[in-house]
């Protein structure tokens, strides 16, 4: 079903998750197009992007947001073009990044949006990915917790979707041995050959740890953690002396419900930490880095720019098919960034 | 028994603890006092220093530094005189801080050694509490990863303790709100009435976490862990966004063997450093801070000079009472820092 300009799809949360979401948790409605009032902006999706957190998102379980309220739409950032200006900064064909969630058109006063302009124009999506939040997270994250001095093993969950593949690629700038952790041969072969990841080793398999501990030698510097689960028991006993652990994500632990069976590792978590001087510290890079997203996003276009980043797409075509593509993301059947592209516009690059 | 001049008691490690240490783990034995060689001095302990992480030397579990041999002398830090010197830098009846162990007398070529002067020989025990690894581990701990700002909430376990009471302390003079957690009413009351802490609460209760919660309004920013246990589950769900908690020792655990039982309160972690983007850091004094050493000491001093500080001793007499004391201390019967006074002498003052 494709966008028309006469109608506003939404998708809303229909009800709250047990365990991972199904297409259940979602309903597609149609409203009109909404009209904008003086120092509105009328915005049309062209891109969406699905990214991990939004599952936290579905729960209403304490967090550092607010969940999504039931009936309404879904969150999430997307690329959008503004239709309508009713707001002096903006004009018609202004392409922007905004928080305009899972639908076709939303308002806007403005106080949300990036304009795009300069090379991201030409791929409008990177500024949901390598250019935008998925890219912050993995910068700052690595460079600014995880410290990798040149030489040091980097160990990178979830290697190659959309920020551990920017972790490891990154950490090989910086002169890093890089292992990466994946689900599934193909991914992993992708993370050596293309990403140029020193190692990238199959979470599937079952001498994961036996993998690890052989192709970390040295023990590990630096673990970039987006995923939890029990990747972490493999990784926690090669960590070397001031080790620095970087919490983005725990994607394996969003759709656990309760209390989780024993064996208690808390203590072999506390014991490591203690002998081995461990630093492990989570991040939500808007709150916690917004005010360096400048120093990013120039150092990052300049890597795009000399081609030193490789950086793949999962391209879900249909806002209505944006449901079954998060349930699949939470499973890992993603490979690369997932963006849902809503319309087909591309910028006018000569405007 | 008291020390005499013509004998070396020396306390060994017999065998290693399972689970809590018993006496039948130490063995003392006599040996001749030794003689130095050139270059090296012949010291004798006045003051033995018992501290928790003696007990992660009588295992044999990996750890940052390896364990006390079975039938060497349990490792120690020392308050001692300078019997005899064949060392250019030192003379006959120089106060020292030495790790010369659990026995009467040592030898060292004075590279490990730390000549006492100034205000400290008048009470040279502090050496080895207040002034010495203790206090600046609570310094260190407290200033430099827990960064308590005025106004912010600390909350301190083991509060009557070596580290503990100086971690409140110091907490204080920086204008915090500060709660500690100790093991019976009266060593809450001596937390808040002689240490000066806004509240102190008694783990031995049942009602820990309901009494934290009342007592930490605001919620905790930091946390200086050295107990592990569970403390730590009343303490986690009341920490602060971006919240510190700066890890020293685990002593409820060091007696522990095995996997804890279920359940599994690692994801829980995990899920608490992600969404309140808390920094965890574990360190061990003077591998990490070592060269910052003077820095502490001149401040402490400073606060020591001018009565900003109490310090309260648990001094046991005799060099054979030290394995019942250590026993006793990681069962938390102890009441301030431990101390074994193993001689009588008194630094000459006017010397």
């Amino acid at each position: 079903m494709p966008q028309d300009k006469q109608t506003n799809r939404r998708l809303l949360l229909a009800s709250r998750p047990h365990g991972a979401p199904t297409a259940a948790n979602f309903r597609l409605e149609s409203q009109p197009v909404p009209e904008p009032d003086a120092g509105q902006v009328l915005l049309r999706t062209v891109w969406l992007s699905l990214d991990p957190y939004m599952r936290g998102r579905m729960s209403d379980a304490p967090s550092y947001v607010p969940p999504v309220a039931l009936n309404e739409v879904m969150c999430g950032g997307t690329v959008a073009v503004v239709e309508r200006s009713e707001h002096p900064d903006f004009c018609v064909g202004d392409w922007v990044v905004s928080g305009s969630s899972w639908q076709d058109f939303a308002l806007s006063d403005g106080r949300d949006l990036i304009k795009l302009s300069g090379p991201v124009l030409e791929h409008p999506s990177w500024a949901l990915g390598m250019l935008g939040m998925p890219g912050f997270t993995a910068y700052m994250g690595l460079l600014d917790i995880g410290n990798p001095q040149p030489g040091e093993t980097v160990v990178v969950a979830a290697a190659t979707g959309a920020v551990g593949s920017l972790v490891g690629q990154i950490a090989k700038l910086k002169g890093c041995h890089v292992v990466g952790i994946a689900g599934g041969a193909e991914k992993c072969r992708y993370a050596e050959q293309v990403l140029g990841f020193d190692r990238c080793l199959d979470h599937r398999e079952d001498n994961l740890a036996e993998n690890l501990s052989r192709h970390c030698a040295d023990g590990i510097d630096v673990y970039f953690e987006s995923v939890g689960g029990k990747v972490f028991n493999s990784v926690l006993p090669l960590m070397n002396t001031k080790g620095r652990i970087p919490v983005c994500g725990l994607i394996a632990d969003y759709n656990s419900s309760g209390i989780a069976d024993g064996p208690d590792r808390l203590p072999l978590l506390q014991s490591a930490i203690l002998r081995k001087r461990l630093r492990i510290e989570g991040f939500i890079i808007n709150q916690d880095y917004g005010q360096r997203f400048d120093e990013f996003f120039n150092q990052m276009s300049r890597w795009v720019a000399e081609e030193r980043l490789v950086f793949r797409e999962d391209i879900v075509d249909g806002l209505d098919n944006a449901p079954e593509a998060l349930i699949g993301m939470l499973e890992g059947k993603n490979f690369g960034k997932v963006v849902v592209r809503v319309a087909q516009d591309k910028p006018d690059l000569k405007r």
